[in-house]
């Protein structure tokens, strides 16, 4: 295979191991940090290698539109475009094209393009084409995002057309060295998550995604649809729990077997100035801070941020100066890496409910983690 | 004195030497990038230390409204505020007050707040405290800023208020390792330069300025008014254009024996999509660079910007991505960083003239310097 994964150790469901690619190796659970068009939002990628996420994530729909994945094909493909030599997964253009309000066809979706209003086609061959051309690490197939709450009649039919698609992109796929991972749909509705992943794994992918549980639903309906997912996944096969990024939510994700997560939720927060922290979100705009010596997270020590003060950084944000996202967000991003750290060493040294116990602590104060 | 300057060694008017403060030595002649409110925008201050400039500007009037003279000092100052372990320089709010359309007296300057509309009153004693308050390196006089073109009467009154406000300062300073410049107003009539200019002198500065030079004013007299005040200031002492930031401004001050600058404009056409070059300005927004796979200045490699492609800085900047002015502004610092460098290295080797035909040709094509 192209791409594979030992697991390492186990507690509970929770797993930490390393996945092999032919560019290296990952150690998971993962975040990956979001670069939408090929960059995170103010940082550059000399700041991504000083900051060492070794996957980011970047967006096939607005690549493909702009610049356009045969420019980018042109310079070298997506790595060489962006500078970046650690690993690059790239989405599947599914979860933007379905906030466009798609018209949805057996062939594939059509909308309108944020850029130009124009009618954009996205077929599940198109987007294995261009994320081809694109030279991603990881490429997603493209599937049908249902915005919950739904019927499960339109859930239904999401999961049958998304598999169909899923068989089309897996004949797409030449392979190579890029991996391809399929996505289980079917809402909190746990016997269709069941069906979605028995029919992807049937098929046979790299890698399996959980999509669709970041659209609406509460925590106590999403954990019972992502266990009924991860159940039927193969142990050796990543999983991929898309568009997730509070603590309390990876740490229940892990908490089910979710070794790989991706969101814009830390990088935008940054840029509005609110930091993660072992006491939570902080909003650093908060008067309470404008005389705070210390810095965001005093239990973490970071040498791109421990320098700055909650004082100067809040009087950056409210004087709308740049340089305050741009700290906020190396923090955000060292923050949670080194919690999904946190999470892997704990489950090598069997107290992954220890870690679990004070993550709600600190996130959700006076709730519980739903049975497992 | 609390500030020292060596002349290593000079050509024609043109000078290069070592600047001395408490805090370390600063080589001439040195752009210093701009850190309005204490950052330089979309950089931090670790980026700072990587790119090298000795010094950097902060803005005393932005400062002293937001977050405060006093908060800061209570925070240990301006360089412990933003983290910076190299020099400051403060400027005395005059330029941006003399934007304000303020009423002038001979007390001082009131003027109505951009931040809440409501009335500030500047005083030279008061520049001088605030300054001290930040705890900058070098300190400026506060003085009368006039917009040109101007009567010949106002700059003569400017020219009188800003001596007896400058002998203010000096009585009001109380030294320490903080150092004191005065400015030098008068237009372009060039025969107020000069008297300003001595009546500075005999005042008794660290170091001097000559203000009032970027407001408005051609090249072409400019150069007279300035080459009238330098040939009055003494050798010993650093004299600073303020205000200045586009190569062909640069060597002319040089050439006049100016020995530092400061200017927003790299830093705010970097933010627009406009670098510096060795072919001129290049906006890199325009449609030619979309498949440019070159660096911003292939005659110009740098760490900290020469692996990000032309074709990748336009596809950020055209979708408003604020990772590009960041590249941007990086290149354009240490593109300057380095023009003056080459500036000092020219005039020890006995080459300036030759470096400023070179600068004019790129940057001026078809003209040629006006006589020093």
């Amino acid at each position: 295979m192209t791409l594979s994964l030992l697991v390492e150790a186990s507690d509970g469901r929770a797993r930490a191991g390393t996945m092999t690619t032919a560019r290296g190796t990952i150690r998971t659970p993962v975040f990956m940090p979001v670069g939408t068009r090929g960059a995170v939002k103010t940082l550059d990628t000399m700041d991504l290698e000083r900051l060492g996420p070794p996957i980011v994530l970047a967006n096939t729909y607005h690549l493909m539109e702009r610049p356009g994945a045969d420019l980018i094909a042109e310079m070298g493909g997506l790595h060489r475009f962006m500078g970046w030599d650690g690993h690059l997964l790239t989405d599947s253009g599914g979860y933007q094209v379905f906030s466009l309000e798609p018209k949805i066809s057996e062939r594939g979706a059509t909308f309108r393009s944020v850029y130009d209003g124009s009618y954009v086609e996205l077929s599940p061959e198109r987007a294995v084409a261009v994320q081809e051309l694109l030279g991603s690490d990881i490429a997603m197939v493209l599937d049908v995002c249902t915005a919950l709450p739904a019927d499960r009649a339109v859930l239904r039919d999401a999961v049958d057309l998304t598999v169909r698609w899923a068989e089309r992109s897996r004949q797409a796929h030449s392979g190579g060295d890029q991996a391809q991972f399929g996505i289980v749909q079917g809402g909190v509705e746990v016997d269709l998550r069941v069906e979605s992943a028995e029919r992807t794994v049937a098929i046979g992918f790299d890698g399996y995604a959980v999509g669709g549980l970041s659209v609406g639903e509460s925590r106590s309906r999403m954990v019972p649809a992502l266990a009924a997912a991860t159940g039927v996944l193969p142990a050796d096969r990543p999983r991929y729990f898309m568009g997730l990024g509070d603590p309390v939510g990876l740490v229940e994700a892990v908490a089910n077997g979710i070794d790989m997560f991706d969101c814009v939720l830390p990088t935008r927060l940054a840029r509005h100035g609110t930091a993660l922290t072992g006491e939570g979100r902080l909003n650093l705009k908060n008067l309470r801070f404008a005389r705070d010596d210390r810095p965001i997270d005093p239990g973490f020590a970071h040498p791109l941020s421990d320098r700055y003060s909650r004082a100067y950084l809040r009087h950056l944000l409210v004087t709308n100066e740049p340089t305050a996202g741009r700290i906020i967000t190396l923090h955000n991003l060292a923050w949670l890496a080194d919690l999904t750290a946190r999470m892997g060493l704990a489950i090598r040294e069997g107290r992954f409910e220890a870690l679990r116990a004070e993550i709600w602590s600190a996130w959700a104060p006076g709730e519980t983690p739903h049975p497992g």
